[in-house]
């Protein structure tokens, strides 16, 4: 069974609003037990909710927006583009990945992959 | 050896600049021999130049538009927001999906996957 397309759209804005004013526990929640996250594409792999809590625990407590630019969902697949900025109080850093979700049928993120490198990275945005 | 961040940036223009104005050979040409193509996602997976070739020579002698909206590159692979408008005459249709493609180190495409549905088709855009 394939996640129906409206359930993947409100998972995405859901994960966008947690990066921004949620906790890594809450997160992590939407990933599958098994999951993978790859950010960026090409670095190491991480598997397992264990792994990926790791990775989001690194953004609590930062002051972070984020912004839904664009999103295509297609047979269990999501692929989006959203803004992320972060605001240190001094300076504020604006990323904006592309990035591809893939779901298991009850509408966990089974696969995260972002798309993105240093060279798109925008200071004092 | 990953092809360059800069040359994974130049095809991915050509092979916009060919979807709108150059034809099914043309496009083929930026292919690996066993690349595969799968558009949208979720449909059956073509591979090789020939059935590749297949698909865009649907394309040919359609009046195409095509412009790039966002692109991330990194580790071979790039990610990219696109717009295409096709003018039937009397209609415009506009499809604008995320596509994600691998490149193998001499920059030719090793892996095309598109993501986009139906209710992302515009009309008289």
């Amino acid at each position: 069974m394939v996640a129906p397309n409206a359930d993947i759209r409100s998972t995405v804005q859901r994960y966008l609003d947690l990066v921004a004013d949620g906790t890594s526990t809450e997160i992590v929640a939407l990933y599958a037990p098994d999951a993978t996250l790859e950010d960026p594409v090409g670095s190491e792999v991480l598997r397992g909710r264990e792994a990926i809590g790791g990775f989001y625990a690194g953004l609590d407590g930062l002051a972070m927006t984020t912004n839904l630019v664009t999103l295509r969902v297609c047979a269990g697949h999501a692929a989006f583009h959203f803004e992320v900025v972060t605001d240190t109080g001094g300076m504020k850093f604006k990323m904006a990945p592309l990035e591809v979700m893939t779901f298991d049928g009850d509408g966990l993120i089974t696969s995260m992959r972002a798309f993105w490198s240093d060279e798109d990275l925008v200071v004092d945005a």
